[in-house]
C-alpha cells in the first residue's frame, strides 16, 4: 500500500499528480513541503511527493534544498498537467472580485490573467486547493482562488474562468522520495547533487565527465551556497541508472576533483503521458 | 545626474544599494520590477536597479525573465549586506505578534527566526519596507514586519529584534539597467543568455566555448522555456569585457550552434565592499 503525503489541501495539484502515478495510493495532506519530508523521516507514511519544478515558473527551489538536507532517495519522478482556475462562491461575478488568493506559484503562472483584473489585490497563500478551503470556510464572497476545478468541487465553490494560466501548456514535475531507496521501477534516471572547485572552468570539467561519456544531462540547476556567498551547488539530471558502468565511472571521474559529490536519487524518468490535465 | 528607479518603497534594501553605488543618485519607488523596466523604458529615469540573486535565497528569476522581455543593458552591478530586522509599533512585544509581513525573499532569508515564534501567521507582501508601511498606516499592533533599520525609523516604527536573518552574511547582487548602453564604469564582466540545440552535450559544448579560451563563468543560471515544456535557457556571467578578442570569438565560436545567443551587457563587476550593511 502506498501511503504517500503531499503538500495542500484536497484538491491540491500534488494530491493528483500523486493519483496520476498510483491510483491505488492513498494521499496524506501536509501543511508544508518541510512536513511531507518529516512525515517520510518518521515513517508516518510510505512515501512523499513533491514539485520540483514547472514549465512556467522554473524550480521550486526549496524542495532542491530540502532533499540535501534529508536523506530520503528519489525513487520516482511525475510530470502532470496543471490547469489554473479562478474559483469563487456561487454569484460572486467576475467584477465584483477584490482579492485573489493562490500559491505564489500559481500567481505566477496566471500573471497575465490577474494583470486584465482591475483594482485586485493579490494574496499569497500556502496552496492552490487551500485558497479555496479559506474563501468557503471565512464566507469570503469578494474574493477568488487560482486552483484545480477539483478543488472547486471539494469546498462547494463555482468556476468562474477556466483555464487561466498564461501558456496553455503548463507541466509540473514530481518527485516521489522515501525511506526506503528502492527505485519504483527500472531506474534510468539519476539526479546527483555536487559543488566545483573554485576555480576557472570548474563547471565545464565537471561536465565533461558525463559528455565524455555519452551521458545526457536533462537539467543542471544552481543554487547558492548559504555560508559560501556567490559560489553555488549544482543539482544534475542524467539520463542514465547509477549502476550503469558509465554512469559509475562518471561519478568516480567527478569525485576526483569535486569538493562534494551525492546522489539523490536513481528512478525510472516518467513514462506516462503528461497526465490527464487536472481540470 | 543618476535618476534611478527601485522595486518598493524608501527604506528598501534597492534604495539602499543605489546610493551605495552613487551616494548622489536619486531614487525613484516604484511598484513591481516590471514598473521599473517600464519607466526605465519610458525615460521617467535614467537607471534602474534590480536585485538579480541573493547569496541566500538565490536568484530572483523575475528579473532574468524581464531582462529578456526588455531591450535594457546591464551597465552596472552592485554587491550590497543585507541585514533584516522584526519590526513593530512601539509597545508592541515580541509575544503579541499574530502576524508577520515581509516580502517572499524576505521571510524566506528569516525562515528559522520565524519558526522560533509561536502561532503566526506568515504574510507574503510586495516590499520588505512596503510591510512596514502597512503596519503604520493600518495601525496594526498585532504585527510585524521583516524590514531595514531605515524603514523602521521612515515610518516611525521599532526595532524589536535585529539582524533576523538566518545566515549572518546576507549579501544581494543587483543589476543597474539603462536605455543607454554605456556601462558605469570600464567593463570586466559580461552577461549572456542562451540556448542549446536538444543535443546530447550540448551544454557542455557551450560551456566549452569559454573553458578553451581561459574565460571564467561567474554563474550559470537556467530557466525554463515557457512553450517548450523541459527546455531551457541558460544565463551566464563572463567574467571578461565583451570587447576583449578572447570574448568576442567565444561568443561567436557559441553563435555557431546555439540556436539563439543575445549579451544582456558588458560591465564593471563590484568592487566596492559589500556595502555597509543596511542596518
Amino acid at each position: 500500500m502506498v501511503h504517500i503525503a503531499y503538500q495542500g489541501e484536497p484538491g491540491a495539484y500534488s494530491e493528483a499528480a500523486a493519483l496520476s502515478f498510483d491510483s491505488k495510493a492513498e494521499p496524506s495532506p501536509r501543511l508544508s513541503f518541510d512536513a511531507v519530508f518529516d512525515a517520510v523521516d518518521a515513517g508516518e507514511v510510505t512515501h512523499g511527493i513533491l514539485p520540483i519544478e514547472n514549465t512556467i515558473a522554473g524550480s521550486i527551489h526549496r524542495n532542491y534544498d530540502l532533499l540535501v538536507e534529508h536523506e530520503l532517495p528519489i525513487v520516482a519522478e511525475v510530470k502532470h498537467s496543471v490547469v489554473h482556475n479562478l474559483i469563487a462562491f456561487e454569484g460572486t461575478e467576475i467584477d465584483q472580485i477584490r482579492r485573489v488568493y493562490s500559491h505564489p506559484k500559481g500567481l505566477e503562472q496566471c500573471e497575465r490573467f490577474l494583470q486584465t483584473l482591475n483594482d485586485i489585490e493579490i494574496v499569497a497563500t500556502y496552496d492552490t486547493a487551500g485558497s479555496a478551503k479559506m474563501i468557503k470556510e471565512q464566507g469570503l464572497t469578494d474574493t477568488a482562488a487560482i486552483a484545480s476545478v477539483r478543488a472547486a468541487e471539494i469546498f462547494g465553490l463555482r468556476v468562474i474562468r477556466q483555464a487561466v494560466q498564461d501558456v496553455a501548456d503548463n507541466f509540473t514535475r514530481f518527485l516521489i522520495i522515501s525511506r526506503d531507496s528502492v527505485p519504483l521501477g527500472a531506474p534510468d534516471k539519476t539526479t546527483v547533487v555536487f559543488t566545483v572547485p573554485n576555480d576557472p572552468g570548474a563547471l565545464f570539467k565537471a561536465l565533461s565527465v558525463f559528455a565524455l561519456r555519452d551521458i545526457d544531462l536533462t537539467k543542471l540547476e544552481s543554487r547558492p551556497i548559504p555560508d559560501r556567498p556567490f559560489e553555488y551547488m549544482f543539482y544534475a539530471d542524467l539520463s542514465a541508472n547509477r549502476d550503469d558502468i558509465r554512469c559509475e565511472r562518471a561519478l568516480m571521474h567527478l569525485a576526483e576533483f569535486a569538493p562534494s559529490l551525492r546522489t539523490l536519487g536513481s528512478y525510472p524518468s516518467w513514462k506516462g503521458t503528461e497526465g490527464q490535465p487536472s481540470r
